[in-house]
């Protein structure tokens, strides 16, 4: 698959082999050319559609000092580290540059560079983990951050047990099927968060104990009462909304009729390849369907469904 | 992809909806074709190739009871749960079946039947990950189970954090080159740990920010420093040993010169297609090069790669 998705295919290097190099960490964040980004509950800093990133020189001269931080790894120009600010921080931040906001990626991602929407997305996910790992799971000590942030140490001596970053696979899946007169449709849901009219894939998390195939089949059969076969892989997207990776397949119905899960669906509905160029976008005001927002791979999968259709 | 790898392709029903239906998962611990499957220290109980499950009325001969569980789901027979036992409990389990055993999966899942593995793997996984998760990250409060087990939730009424069981999406990948006379070979590494001889494909966590792909290349270019282009996905496979799920690839070599990262692998080598089928099997006990063990994903790789040059 050479598409690459909104959120993916970061060209800066992860540099792993320097998270565990304390002394090459110390002088990194001596370097004046290492750049800190901030994260504050959440959110991420951009002005217009660029993310704001500042050297120690900068930072000093408005009363901020990072120390440390999260070591995100290396670009052209140095290395790349994200801090978690306080309110106070994140005020200073703020001040830095005119116009600039701390805001959910999530809703602005798709207007920024892909290089820099996956740099943000890495940031915001790894900030979200550590926020959400401070105590140790087996015996409630305190965690301590290690290895440039990327793995959670337990302080109680006798525990010390290590936890990594925890990214959540979820299968996403157009299921397609094809009529006696080899008219093709696709089978898209709807839940009722989402604005008036807008119809996607269904998707669902990867259980343990199960290949990506079965996760699809389960999940399909559970949401919307159809039997697939032939599940074939597409493509894959980074979704750190907080902390998921969507796997991207293409399935052929089994069957036709549809009982939805009203937990887990307000609507599921067959779509003809013919009816699906006539729908709006996520986010048009106007009445009617919609399509799911253009950085989704839920878009990617209906898109190249499509294309398919003409080539 | 139609083939089904081991641990994975459980042919009973998860039945999700019964989870949080706990009039349902009342009555169902009342039946008297509910069965119970133990986990002790991470093992199952196992006899023959056989896992060990018994019903209430047969479990009350031996004093054991088990009101609760974790909920399975349903086979043809009725439902199935799974029990966390102590010591004790786990003596009385051994007593009720000759030559029962409580052993690693791992060690012994590739001798049982796919449909028994997959069931005995997701037990498995649920319970390591109840085991990690019995206080919360967040606040430090003591967590209880809910959803039938698949749910924590922190007692702490001022958090109540839920969270569900977490899932390592892996990518494991062949990596292929063709010389200038057509002849093909595949790029196998080792680690220190391994018995004697073997190789297998290369194979890391995937990161937050990055898609299967992108891991693919980082990881490939990590450990044996070779760049690739062309990721094609083949397989998956749960590998629940203790929370992985293996995304399995073919990629082609840009380069051809290895690099082994030191801290990640012993050796690393190009094997042609002529070479890979001298090679002995994982517990061979003669010297030389052995193949991954015939239940992994990356022996499937290997097989596959190898059928295809034939075809």
């Amino acid at each position: 698959v050479a598409h690459t998705l909104h959120y993916a295919g970061g060209q800066w290097d992860r540099a792993d082999r320097i998270r565990r190099d304390t002394d090459e960490l110390q002088r990194l964040w001596q370097s004046p050319d290492t750049r800190w980004l901030p994260v504050f509950k959440a959110n991420n800093l951009i002005a217009g559609n660029a993310a704001v990133m500042r050297t120690r020189a900068e930072l000093e001269q408005t009363g901020l000092s990072h120390d440390g931080g999260t070591f995100l790894g290396l670009d052209n120009k140095g290395a790349l580290f994200s801090v978690e600010c306080d309110e106070q921080q994140a005020h200073a931040w703020r001040k830095l540059q005119v116009g600039s906001e701390f805001v959910d990626l999530r809703a602005v991602g798709s207007s920024m560079s892909t290089d820099e929407a996956c740099l943000l997305g890495y940031a915001r996910a790894l900030s979200h983990w550590q926020t959400q790992n401070r105590y140790c799971g087996v015996c409630g000590g305190l965690n301590t951050l290690t290895a440039g942030g990327h793995v959670t140490q337990c302080s109680n001596v006798d525990c010390q047990r290590q936890v990594f970053p925890r990214t959540d696979p979820a299968v996403i899946m157009l299921v397609e099927r094809i009529d006696a007169q080899g008219q093709r449709s696709c089978l898209l849901g709807r839940t009722a968060s989402w604005p008036e009219g807008v119809y996607s894939t269904l998707a669902g998390f990867v259980e343990p104990g199960e290949s990506l195939e079965d996760a699809v089949v389960r999940e399909v059969a559970e949401e919307a009462g159809i039997a697939v076969r032939d599940v074939r892989y597409c493509a894959s997207q980074p979704w750190p909304f907080p902390q998921s990776i969507m796997l991207g397949f293409v399935a052929t119905a089994v069957d036709d009729d549809i009982v939805i899960d009203t937990h887990e669906l307000e609507d599921a509905r067959w779509f003809s390849e013919s009816e699906l160029p006539l729908f709006g976008d996520w986010g048009d005001q106007a009445p009617g369907f919609k399509l799911p927002r253009t950085d989704s791979i839920a878009r990617f999968l209906i898109d190249s469904w499509l294309a398919d259709a003409k080539g």
